[in-house]
């Protein structure tokens, strides 16, 4: 027999060159391991060194009738491959050399070659004819470590918090009747309050912690008991008491925030109109100041100005009311007023109507309703008065002169209600990504006809493609948010606007993340994930509002795109525009002499897998576009056009931008975030998320980076190949990795996840 | 002032040069049409000409100051451009050098260019600085001939089954709890029934038409009333009516048809398991023939070997069940028997357990349920016998001598449905887009602040752009499927492998671009969207599981791309397999050569509005792709791989595979059809749909292309353009376009929408 002729060292090695060979990736540094490594294997003799070294030739691969006795020598040994051990391929090449040659000793170079290619049993186990048991996750990284990071310095505080949603009150049910819905949301908005978490983001006095980043977590693990609760909790503390604590001044607070904390007052936040959503500037209930009563009338004028959507409507006994306030006949702009909207008896107070918008897609927990004023008098007091007053003697009186300014100030201090609401969209997509990820790690369905089993879903490469690189980006966008409440709650950083382009831009890009997640989770769990008991479908209606509410998504793409050019547009219309596009120019020019032939189509796995490269192409892609779009619009203004038409035309160039800017601002805060920790394995699996996430993201927009010419043909298919193998290294870990994102057993109530 | 300097005949030029030259994709021949007009023009001068053609030079464009200056004469003018005016820019030309030099003759030249650039108010109305009423749709084109031409020769029965669906029991309502909901959709099901309509696709002899082409349209207009009523409708009369009809014999169709047909007899189509959906061929439950009793004895083996996710499972009467039907001890295979569930009392009959599997995502109208048996007998005769019999002396017999293609054969019968269910889909997708387009005509946010009136959505380019593509795919895909139900029921072709291929194609593309349609318009209408009351949430709910029954879509795919491999198949491990990809080989380099660079960098309007453009682009796709699939997988067979592996080893490139061949089936589908229309305006608002489409496809691949150097950079950014512009165009048109859609004014209850 043929096989025979092979020595024994040589017989040890062939199972790794024909991996090495049936490999499409294989790179001149693993090559060159390789090769070094067989120099220095004391057990060669020169004459076998020599000839191995001929089978490593990249210019002279080895022949298809060698590949194929080499296959036949390690099919014949009908020795199998345990992808359990320690060293499998090593110990498997033993194994068949043992089986021709009797006992043979471990090679260490061998190990030492397995472990330095970073190649693992899901890369080779398909080459083998031998039947391998497939081991459905690896426990290599410890679940437990990774949560312990991504809790951060708030693991005391969650911890606590997921051990209280293991109380009955928060056991999942199918609810259709949205009164006894609401009535059980209520029941558990009220329970957690009387644990003291709804003042959590208050001050001290007032029965909380300051605690807005515990605030954000938490509001991420309520998502795991349901959306309706999350979204109730959020408009009662956030939005109704977060407008108290940040548009009122101290007589508010003492009035109303510490019952607001403990729900004994349910308010809500009354700013969208009917005929009125993103453009809140544009809304027109008025709220006129009556100087001979000393009051405020607050109204609404036409047909669609009623608030419209307004969550706690139906509970509420008071609402924070946005009206152009009118003093003295003048219009002061957009401005918040407290108004009691029902008495004790919970009957509604004269001249309010309030209707229930309801049944909606998703989040049918939450009392959605609509509410009219008719001339509604209330104290001069309750205009929440920090940035804008009407003063004792009934002259209105703001320290911030310019009403544009005023007006962004106050939308400002609501940007910690956007972070939230991306929080909660994450933890949809976590929550989804753990029950699909636990499904195709126990779901089987078609097989080799020689094989007795059916293969798992999650071995299928399309599988591993649909969702690996979903929970590499549910990584980098948890840190990534992280570090947003971080910095928006940093008293040091007292200009915040900075932190609103980057939050109107994170929000869209992870709420449409969430909902594309939960999508491709439904899917990849067929007609299970279709299923409520299995979660994913609640899931799916309650988030889709996500890239609606607290901001459209389209509109606050456009917001952060011009925040990104706002340093132009202060110039434009003078003679300064055309000198800072120059600067611009010369940066962008030194950043494309960088992008010569050999790096536009630099392929080898240490140049894709490098951070620098991944942030050069985010942020040469952001500078681009902005250059690029402001010589756009310069152009258009030079020709007389007016600068409201040549945004409108620039309108797709815009979301671009947005949606770039905002990939790169995760990505490095992402990364930002992972080098401060403590270098161990976890680390590496970290930043290994963001290579993916990276790739993947690059990859989606190939066609820019290709039309650019920043990447060429080679390197764009390079790096679709590297995202499908990355998707397969990480397949022993996929559950690690879902597991690590700490939902409580409690809340995972899916039966497809057990 | 210096405005006074133009003549009246080169004053009436100058709104066109400002349309012109602001227009960033102003072609050659376009400056041709302009330039031998005024050549033409006896009104003008020589110097007046030669003044005109020298503004004319590509070469040499109008300096910023020149675009300014006859910017300040037309404003200086405060003539007002009226979009509603036949030739509005021709009218606006005349008023503005009227102003000039008092009354001016109409000029035939200009009105013979406005047509002939076939540019239209949308393209350049932000180019001046007057205020413009906008007309919300133009009546160019009558909805009702667009309605006509979509019903085809299927217009009578439309029609009628319309105005049926104009019944007080097909009102829409909310429904919450599934029982109630399941009894009405029971009582509109068994009301259409009583109608005629259920035994639509039968033979006559049993009630019937024999019309499976009108059946699907009816399946499509159900659509507008409720998904779950489409759904219940075809479950009864397409899966357990379809399966006696197509799979049991004239004994069977006598016995049970008519019935049926009428819902006398209540039926559903047993073939999901628990354990295995998708892998039909692995389903579990037996059918065990015993002699002594000449009965067949159905029995359901394991815990996950009950059948599952059974639509009509609580209403029905008797099961179609698919089951290993096993005669003398020998698996033959999957058969279907007729199993009665219950007895005249509606209760269950020995042996048989159903559970409900209780609330879904949608669909809360159909009762689906789980199915035990053990141990049921049925008479013999209740093995429908098309395919396979047995014998009165208790031997199995069958025509079909293959087991394998035994299989396929039954479950190609079944072909029909997944028309249905992408004809179902597509319907989701129309109905979704017409609430959204009538919606943006209406609907008014954000506002230059000089205007008095906020813009209206469909006015902003990236609402256009969201929503104009969908618009024009879903006349795209109508057509497709018409033709391939024609082509279904052409009883000329017995060998329904190629449709079946096909079918399984369109299926997956359609029903996806479906879902990420009605995802779309849910967004596009912001808050609204949200709420039940505007239809598109329960849409939303309802046409997701499309994706996953009647063939999980990525399943159908890889279905489908084995079948553009399968004459390459059978060569596999054979000499012959070489010479198949050389033959193939050449002709994709034939191909190849006329991807020079002049055409791939070829960017004129002609060239990619060109069907021969877009035709050759997708077979280029579908062909390339094709080819290096099979030299894959020729490698991994040639290095010993086994083919089970090898082709899970390019599971990913057999879907990019399905997903071209499937959008180049659906384009060269549509031309055909349209093709055969008589020429008019309509026929040409068509082919423009077709052109949206085509370059929209395409964009969504750049990156391929790019990689593959099919087309350039310059290219690519041309198609992304055009695909901009295209969506402009069509802007004054979109309404009359989704009415065109014929949706019933009954139907289309959504508050928005009106």
């Amino acid at each position: 027999m043929q096989t025979m002729t092979f020595t024994q060292q040589l017989l040890q090695y062939i199972p790794f060159f024909y991996v090495i060979w049936s490999d499409d990736l294989v790179t001149i540094s693993e090559i060159n391991v390789v090769q070094n490594t067989i120099e220095k294997d004391q057990t060669l003799s020169r004459e076998e060194k020599d000839t191995l070294l001929s089978w490593l030739n990249p210019d002279k691969p080895p022949r298809d009738s060698e590949m194929k006795q080499w296959k036949h020598t390690i099919s014949n040994s009908n020795e199998r491959l345990i992808e359990s051990e320690t060293y499998p391929l090593t110990s498997f090449s033993n194994r068949v050399a043992s089986h021709y040659h009797g006992p043979v000793d471990f090679n260490e170079s061998l190990k030492h070659i397995e472990i330095n290619l970073g190649i693992q049993p899901n890369h080779y186990n398909h080459l083998f004819d031998v039947e391998v048991k497939h081991a459905s996750t690896s426990t290599y990284y410890n679940p437990k470590e990774l949560d312990q990071i991504l809790k951060g310095k708030h693991a005391n505080l969650i911890d606590a918090f997921r051990e209280t949603l293991n109380h009955s009150i928060f056991k999942w049910d199918i609810h259709r009747d949205k009164e006894d819905f609401r009535n059980i949301v209520l029941d558990q908005v009220k329970f957690l309050a009387g644990k003291g978490y709804g003042a959590m983001a208050y001050p001290e006095a007032y029965g909380g912690n300051n605690d807005m980043e515990g605030y954000a977590h938490m509001f991420e693990n309520m998502m795991y008991v349901d959306g309706s609760l999350t979204i109730k909790f959020g408009v009662q503390f956030g939005l109704f008491g977060g407008s108290i604590q940040k548009l009122g001044t101290k007589e508010h607070h003492d009035k109303y925030l510490t019952d607001t904390g403990k729900t004994s007052l349910l308010g809500c936040f009354a700013m969208t109109e009917t005929g009125h959503g993103s453009n809140v500037r544009g809304i027109k209930t008025t709220a006129t100041y009556d100087k001979a009563t000393d009051q405020i009338i607050i109204h609404t004028p036409g047909k669609n100005d009623n608030k419209e959507y307004i969550g706690n409507a139906l509970h509420s006994k008071m609402a924070s009311v946005f009206a152009q306030l009118i003093v003295n006949g003048k219009n002061e702009g957009v401005h918040a007023i407290l108004v009691p909207l029902r008495d004790e008896n919970h009957e509604l107070l004269p001249g309010v109507t309030v209707k229930d918008n309801g049944y909606k897609l998703g989040l049918n927990g939450v009392d959605n309703g609509k509410i009219w004023f008719d001339q509604v008098a209330v104290p001069r007091k309750n205009l929440l008065n920090k940035y804008g007053e009407i003063t004792d003697d009934g002259k209105y009186r703001s320290e911030i002169k310019n009403a544009n300014k005023r007006f962004f100030t106050m939308l400002g201090t609501l940007v910690g209600g956007r972070i939230c609401v991306a929080r909660a969209g994450l933890a949809g997509a976590k929550f989804a990504l753990t029950v699909a990820v636990k499904h195709a790690l126990k779901r089987r369905q078609f097989n080799d006809s020689i094989k007795v089993q059916e293969d798992l879903l999650i071995d299928y490469p399309s599988h591993q493609l649909r969702l690996t690189p979903l929970v590499a980006s549910a990584y980098v966008y948890h840190f990534a948010l992280d570090q947003m409440m971080e910095s928006y709650c940093d008293e040091k950083q007292p200009d915040k606007r900075v932190i609103e382009t980057q939050v109107a831009g994170l929000k869209s890009i992870i709420t449409w993340y969430a909902n594309n997640s939960i999508q491709e989770c439904r899917e990849a769990c067929g007609g299970k994930g279709y299923l409520l008991e299995n979660r994913i479908a609640d899931l799916k209606g309650d988030v889709d509002i996500f890239t609606t509410f607290e901001g459209d998504n389209t509109v606050l793409l456009l917001l952060a795109a011009k925040g990104v050019l706002s340093d132009f547009k202060a110039e434009f219309n003078s003679a300064g525009f055309t000198s800072v596009l120059k600067i611009l120019g010369m940066q962008l020019n030194n950043t494309l002499t960088t992008i010569n032939p050999v790096y536009s189509n630099k392929v080898d796995k240490e140049h894709l897998y490098n951070i620098k490269f991944h942030k050069h192409a985010f942020n040469y892609r952001t500078r681009r576009l902005t250059y690029t779009l402001a010589m756009r619009i310069r152009n258009y203004i030079k020709q007389g056009m007016p600068s409201y038409q040549a945004f409108l035309k620039v309108q797709t160039h815009l979301l671009t931008l947005g949606k770039a800017y905002s990939t790169e601002l995760a990505y490095n805060t992402f990364i930002g975030k992972i080098e401060q920790l403590s270098e161990d394995k976890n680390k590496a699996l970290l930043f290994k998320q963001g290579t993916l996430f990276a790739l993947h993201e690059i990859r989606k927009d190939a066609e820019w980076y290709l039309e650019q010419g920043y990447i060429g043909s080679t390197k764009s298919k390079a790096i679709r190949q590297r995202v499908e193998r990355l998707c397969t290294e990480l397949r022993p870990h996929i559950g690690s990795l879902v597991d690590g994102f700490g939902i409580p057993e409690h809340c995972l109530t899916a039966p497809i996840a057990h």
